[in-house]
């Protein structure tokens, strides 16, 4: 089996060509993809507790305090103490912060319609049901169990 | 669009469970997903170039050399000269490494066949024109182009 025939080198590349692609993107607005996620995350009226932005996004922590640091810094945020946490903070958007946040998203959907509308639904949905079951197959911790038993 | 509906999420949630788990299993053996995927893409009789690992497993210069460094004082590689390069540096596995190499292989065709006997072949077949779909929309800078329109 050589990297090109798994399934992992595909989805590894996929997600690093996405990446890249949303990095020069955010480039144009002077921004990075981890800014626009952290944007995307955030509730514009309620805003969103700090510690719970890094679970949503995927990212380490120690990353993420990088990130919005330099997003305090740019005006994109604000901190404010969490009233249901005494030593919670929450992250609100600017006003600057919502107007960038609007660029984010539009840059996200246009994406997706443009992958959605170059492929059959057919397609797409078998697509989304393959990273189900790998979803899956995971959580499970099936993969490297000796007792599972491929089935073919 | 919530999150949730874009296909970008998807790719990237697949893609960290399968780097989470890789990182388990390579956990076990003492070792990490990236220094598994040093010991895949080296060359076990020709050695590779330094240089060239980076690009093919998509990770930054900084990080693969110090797995390097790391690698080397676990006894898994070793630098040669370059004998078509002055300046070059070849990886070559030890004895040691090409056992450790197996393992990790072992690992990766397990994870595959697994997810493979799980899934129908056509389901699969589309997965892979999918993220076909998608490198080449993003290859050809066509996501981001004014004059683009998807058409539906």
């Amino acid at each position: 089996m050589k990297p090109e025939e798994t399934i992992d080198f595909h989805i590894k590349r996929t997600w690093q060509s996405i990446a890249k692609m949303y990095n020069e993107e955010a480039g144009k607005y002077g921004a990075t993809m981890a800014i626009g996620f952290v944007l995307l995350n955030v509730d514009p009226k309620e805003g969103t507790p700090s510690t719970s932005l890094g679970p949503k996004m995927g990212i380490e922590a120690t990353s993420l305090s990088r990130v919005l640091k330099n997003m305090q810094e740019q005006g994109l945020i604000e901190r404010r103490p969490n009233p249901k946490d005494g030593r919670g903070v929450l992250i609100f958007l600017t006003d600057f912060g919502k107007e960038k946040r609007a660029d984010a998203k539009r840059a996200v959907v246009r994406f997706n319609e443009v992958v959605f509308s170059e492929l059959p639904k057919q397609k797409v949905k078998h697509f989304f049901e393959v990273t189900e079951t790998i979803n899956e197959l995971i959580s499970s911790k099936k993969v490297y169990t000796q007792a599972y038993e491929p089935n073919d």
